[in-house]
């Protein structure tokens, strides 16, 4: 990691002082002549020397800066990130300042580049869901900036990455609805190029598979967002009494909670007629008619993790240590909708 | 605002070289000495001189970057604010980083220090509930950088302001409450020492004395969240009863979600028994059951019209402009509650 911040040795060497002439040049000190006191303290001032505040930083050439780029604040599972960020890197004597790329691949590649730009000690991103081309993140991480990669990881970099284990967390959903006797199970899933949306049908699947259940691919409906939900219900309506739909698995949280709310409008009872299990564990599982069971998403852990997989390159530099990834498993929140 | 950037004239002053010299030297040209060319380079990487990436703003000697000092990410009226904030800051080409200070006043202080140090244009900031010192933003404020202060504002540090009427807020909820037919309205409130608390409590009690109904003080309980309702149930429970409650005010949604929860819970009938009605609008408000009436605070509209008079001010350096405080009026948003 290369940083560009000037000591006062290095004033002092590139205008051919003493570095004792310097500090004194800097603190008035009446043995420096007017001139050379004008010009350290023009040269001091127009490289941003800090003498006292940054003096520690300085001194190892570090900003104690991390940034982060983040896809969406507002997601509950993000937010637990940041603070799982945030409670290791503070008691570290980092800050941390974040960039929201609002799912938006522009701001992720001005974010970048501003996060270069102000020499951050180094960078967590999760990418956002419209990236496609990673020249930005591959950029950072050739000016040797060291990177951890979370939640949304890109293949082509290598670099430490922690990750849900989104495969087996779908698995123990679908179980949960087996074994409280559903039989004809509807799964809302993501959009499939996404690896969570993949990795979830997959582990729905399997959960069927190890039970003997039949895959029926009309049971799989493109459905992830609130908003999705009343916009299919027509539909979804139909699909649950022709299949005798018992139990419903849906990819997120809030798709489960707008699906209970949709059924409910219908008359349907929940869990007494149809069971849901959501993904992820946000606050509104808790508020949510009957409280949603689901399974739960580390976002805390995640954060952490990654901050401390960071923490090991930023203290250990120019030392070579194999890129690792933490695996994070999910666990079953059993509450009243199933 | 002073900016520390160094441009290619600084350097040829600086090293008594002409500037031509100095980009001739850069550019490895074969009729520069090496001596000369070394110089000019070991300095130019030490003063991080970047003459392509930030030629533009280098030469308006703006970093684009905006700071932002927020108490909580998972806040949703803060996560709206950010936003409002964003979306007219990228639509300008500045990009903006975000330091969450968790209620805490330590972080406070290291996040403006950090923003300080990183040279950011200008700060957008709402303040800890913890913090009662001002002096770190003092400090920014006097080392002139552009600040506006949003929802939680320092009324000893003059500049531009973002704020609610809070006031208004809760007399339209309560009334909203008289005009449904309450008569013995509860109000749970924040801590009168933040303005918020005591503003809201004022609009409460001033709908109350607008229609002509006797305020009684135990009908003002201390309790603003989730957890604090379910502490205090057996006691909320025992004044419902005695005092023949049929309304509730609640100064924020979660607070007013958990309380229908804890009526729901001994068998009340909302809103047939008892009315509910919260402050903010969030999206919990529409999983609540019933979906919760609330009045909207309007977060995207704050980060707007903050980021809007920040802008003022960086495009009009060096120009006096008075400072000027928005005030963004709440309004009544009705689900079923009430």
């Amino acid at each position: 990691m290369k940083s560009n911040h000037v000591t006062l040795k290095d004033i002092a060497r590139i205008l051919e002082l003493s570095p004792s002439t310097v500090s004194r040049a800097l603190k008035d000190h009446p043995d420096i002549n007017e001139e050379t006191k004008k010009l350290v303290k023009t040269f001091a001032e127009k490289v941003n020397y800090r003498p006292n505040a940054l003096a520690l930083s300085l001194r190892q050439q570090k900003t104690n800066t991390i940034g982060l780029i983040i896809p969406e604040i507002v997601h509950h599972f993000f937010s637990s990130v940041i603070s799982g960020i945030e409670d290791i890197a503070y008691g570290e004597g980092y800050n941390v300042m974040i960039c929201q790329s609002n799912e938006n691949y522009q701001r992720e590649v001005i974010d970048t580049q501003a996060l270069i730009d102000h020499r951050v000690d180094g960078i967590l991103v999760s990418v956002s869901k419209t990236t496609r081309d990673f020249k930005h993140l591959q950029n950072a991480y050739d000016n040797g900036i060291p990177m951890v990669f979370f939640d949304r990881i890109v293949e082509e970099i290598k670099t430490d990455r922690v990750i849900t284990d989104d495969f087996l967390g779908a698995q123990i959903a679908t179980s949960h609805l087996i074994e409280k006797g559903c039989k004809n199970i509807l799964h809302l899933a993501a959009p499939q190029h996404l690896v969570i949306g993949s990795r979830r049908k997959e582990g729905y699947l399997k959960a069927l598979e190890e039970h003997g259940i039949e895959t029926d691919e009309d049971l799989i409906v493109k459905c992830d967002t609130r908003e999705y939900v009343f916009s299919l219900q027509q539909h979804l309506m139909k699909l649950i009494e022709e299949k005798h739909i018992d139990g419903i698995f849906a990819v997120n949280d809030s798709t489960a909670i707008a699906t209970m709310q949709a059924l409910q409008a219908e008359g349907i009872k929940i869990p007494e007629q149809i069971k849901v299990i959501g993904f992820g564990d946000g606050p509104n599982a808790d508020i949510a008619y009957p409280p949603l069971s689901t399974v739960e998403q580390k976002g805390y852990e995640t954060g952490r993790e990654a901050m401390r997989l960071l923490l090991q390159r930023l203290e250990n530099p120019g030392i070579e240590i194999n890129f690792s990834t933490k695996v994070l498993t999910p666990t079953l929140k059993q509450r009243k909708s199933t």
